[in-house]
């Protein structure tokens, strides 16, 4: 039995709520259980240096803990004087995962950079960051264009993510803290709309994992995305509709001709 | 006329709600305006080295704002490498501020951290993590008071924090961002329940200001200062009634005995 | 008694220097009892990034102790790879309140970069930089004035600063190390030749303190600083007219129009 | 075709050559293609400091590349004063991957480094240093289990690691660098000697990838791990016959009993 | 007796390979008895700021140790975040000898950065490093020399060097770390291959040192450094011509004509 | 003709004056022409971590220039976060003369502090400060002899340092920094009372130098040192003869037993 009378299979209650800062050009506070995370989406009108002049837009991530996010606060980066290697690891992923369904090109060049601030954590920061990231980035660009009459809408798919593990010889989906703890395998896995992947990152630390283990890992999760993808939806209302229209038309496609930094 | 119809001495619409963190000992989402902080405290049962074996407690605080609780994205300061001098100015002014309404002796050897993040800021996110940090502080203190028995409870004064400014020689209470930015004059005070000042900083870069100025700008903070107070006490509910009863007896003395680092 | 046998309201004996660097376009060494401080004023015939295209010049001013200036050596801020914030709080503050006599636009698009260097500490290490970089700064400012024929002088007053505090009941003028130790109330306060406020910072860290009390700290540092400001005169000699004629004309409303950064 | 005429699932050339440093208790100088890392690995008689008292032992990594190891010289991290977050990542990686093969716990509490340093990259680096690390850690584990007669042989598999990747519809079996920067998907594979996943990093940024294409990318990555692993032994020499032993008994359950951080 | 049987004024056995990395413009491996430096030149189509518009070029250096170049590991530059004191003065060092031999409007507005990464340290890596860098520029400017058919070649003469010290009074020749460790005097010999000084480094710590103990350091300095310019040459084959028809033509003259920085 | 019409082998005027700061153990404000330093030393009574247990002192200097210490003001490297390699390579090497002529083991485990802050720089600071920190030392190190009843004065000779270069084939004396900007070899020689070489750091960028021009210019830093120390003697008064007994008896000893780090 998992905690909150759960099943294997289950994701835990998530709410998606857009327009929560005022300045930002799109902004969503995400819930996953107890896990709570602030993303904001703000647009600048030029590229970093690495892609003038290409005719291409950039996006990109910034990923922070509050300090008593946690259950035993956590020192302050900025206090520190340095990013550490798991904030890094996790801010390179989440740009690299949106930047899969945007057409760069159409985007034009502007950057848009997601801030993901999580106020409380209790597993999946990562994962419930690049679900709400995406929501966020999605209402920025459809202010792009909307304001600029862009010939084609940017985003190519939908995109989420979620954690999968292994317990005890089982796999459960939507790893909470204390079930990330003991899992021996751990993966965290990124798809699109059109159900194909985008990262998929497992590691068995305590315990290498078998072919047969991981198949199910990935069918666990392909079902868990799917659900989460209906809630996007859902908080993006008339935005969605135009991102589905990109999806069908550019089926396996678009994303990125040569976003590769 | 001021924006949303305030008058001169009007203060914006304060709301302060507790709980909101499901880790820390005491937390706070206050709301001064469209100035959102999220205030939280937490709780460690030893001091820092400069303060060990007093036999007293120290209070100590950290100030952030979020990249987008500006107009224009701020840069982090974790991505920089350093907290900049505005930052570091301002997490002293709120330590110091609480510590003159705690008695470190009451406390024993324990530090209170209060993170103050500014989750949206529209002017005044100085004087508002300051009133939200003392009740986060003291929703703290009360369970360390309740759990350890202290004999004595530690808070000796309610404390809360507003900004007054000149423009265009009027003198206006609790600016807005663009208020603050357009004003002669700029003053921050912090006040105990008690009506007595602990800290005044009044500053006239673009305009140096008379004795009238200064009395009449600490008449308006001192009103709106005993307003705020009153919502703190909503918001503590008994604990509040605590504090009253420190604030009696010890009128005039609390706070310090050595506080000073 | 105090030490030296002064009285409550007498200042230490001060010593004003000039012409102390061979290479610095203004340079002055102060003493203000055993506090020395050497204040460079350097000239560069640019604005920083955030001030180019205005018109307007900018003042801005470091402060920093020699590793000995105090009775314990301390350690280099250069050695810990960063400044602190009391350094930051205390540049800040110079900066700002020698801005506020200083006409920008009259200035032409320069900086003028004041050096605060402590060689020896006994109390007032910033409020004695601010009183020396004011004639440090005026005698760069009028290099200036004379080798470009500058139409209107850019001092619109004089400048200077003094802490007052309180010590067992008895406000104090000019505060040494010893006696600020030991202050209930501290204050710093900055004021121009006409009388007026720049900085008013106090802090009741270790006992809030009552509008009386705060009146007569007032008074108290008002008379130090106009005693001050007569020795700033006889340093600057001929220079000094020159400011007095700003002075008289501009009377309550030099310094700054948007000099705010 | 592949430059140097290799098929699909061609290995490049590949040597490791062990002792080549005087010093370190393992050491290894790899060479697959044109990649070339030094690996050592430097014993410490104590654990860190957030490992203390559990009675296990800890492995840990460090990566960098020579600045010219690359086509275009790139800048020493120590020159600009810190880590990126790609090296970051990787190190994380390499020390994970390696102590899902050790037994903590037999190993007792004593530090393994591993510093991979890169003189001349050619696409798989991270890869390569997993695979030349393995063997200089066992050669000092080895040295360990003989000096202290460590009842249980600590390492319990064998670990290699190789990069699989589509281009133009082809699964491609280690990368080189110019393969590398053309590839639409791109997986990192660690598996240990019985055929089990340690980690399985995949990513399309510029193209997601379906679950058939993620099942040729595993199938490709466990053939050249395989035939890796045989080098390895080969190398090891009567090393090899020991972790063979623990690897026949442990089968599938080795490596970690809590490794995890 | 020394190590290895040799007498007081021999040179460990030498050997400089060439041509040891694919990328790099020139580059080097040097072995001095257990000593082993990976030297790369690498070159810029510029200059660095300072240098812009002198029609001249620059030479510069950096200087590394692997972490287990030495008998217990010593941590990484990066990991601490700022390169140490030695570090700066070594490549200060190893820049500033080199550009004493090169004409550097000869070489017109070019850079080339020499890296030394010591693989293995035992006594005299400066001076190791100066003499494997010496050769790596050498390889790299004949062939901007060749490619942009530069009318003089830029190097002016041959350039090595050795350490020297005074152990129980004896003076010995290229100490290896323990002779480096228990030398009373230690110095350091830079010296053109027409015999000319560019860099005389001695300390006397532990002891100081006569004139007469000088002389002879400088004596044997100097019979070391000649031997260690005939390999070299050697490992220079075509290209040590064109240097020698320079330091003929130029003799005593050379190198710099406001070289300084 | 040399500026101020000095000779070839003319010292500028030299003015040490002791006791220029009420805190520091030993304090100097040495002038050398336009050249300015202060130094003090601090005595800390314990000794760094790699120092203790040897019963031994440990003497180390910082050195730092202020930003108008030059006719272009400097940043001050605490605002650029780290010490460059200039100033690293001269707080090396006073810390390594001065520690020359002290008997660590005499002094007992404590630690001097020499802060070497250059007010005015005209050529020549890292030689005045060894000159200044040298007597700066000897008047700490003679409080402890006297308190402690040290049995054996610590300082066994005197120590002084000059610079000396060769400009259009002359060796002049005691460079000022127009000379030093011109001159083809840069020596700074450092030497004990007793005529022994502590330091010898010649340098030819611009020119390399035969073994002639090194004799002309080591007799003429010879001479200058002499002076100078005649110079000390005057300043130290009482504690010279203490210094006297000591190089008497331990001629050509004293100093170190292994006071190499």
């Amino acid at each position: 039995m998992r905690s909150n009378g759960r099943k294997a299979d289950d994701l835990r209650p998530i709410t998606i709520r857009t327009n929560t800062n005022k300045y930002a050009e799109g902004s969503v506070m995400i819930e996953v259980g107890d896990t709570v995370v602030m993303c904001t989406a703000s647009v600048d009108e030029k590229v970093p240096p690495f892609m003038k002049g290409q005719g291409k837009g950039w996006i990109t991530a910034e990923y922070s803990m509050l300090p008593r996010a946690t259950q035993v606060r956590n020192q302050r980066e900025s206090a520190r004087g340095k990013v550490n290697g798991r904030t890094m690891e996790i801010q390179r992923l989440i740009g690299r995962a949106l930047r899969s369904v945007v057409d760069l090109h159409a985007l034009g060049e502007r950057t848009i950079t997601l801030d993901c601030d999580v106020l409380q954590a209790d597993g999946g920061t990562r994962t419930t960051s690049i679900t709400g990231a995406f929501v966020a980035m999605a209402m920025a660009i459809n202010k792009i264009a909307v304001q600029h009459s862009l010939p084609k809408f940017p985003i190519t798919d939908f995109l989420a993510s979620v954690s999968v593990g292994v317990i005890q010889g089982e796999t459960l989906l939507d790893l909470n803290y204390n079930e990330d703890s003991t899992a021996k395998v751990d993966m965290n896995v990124v798809m699109t709309g059109n159900g194909k992947f985008v990262e998929v990152q497992g590691t068995g630390e305590d315990s290498p994992f078998s072919r047969e283990e991981l198949n199910e890992l990935l069918a666990s999760a392909e079902k868990g995305i799917m659900n989460i993808v209906e809630l996007q939806k859902e908080a993006l209302g008339p935005i969605a509709d135009k991102i589905a229209v990109q999806a069908m038309t550019a089926t396996g496609g678009a994303g990125g001709h040569g976003n590769r930094k």
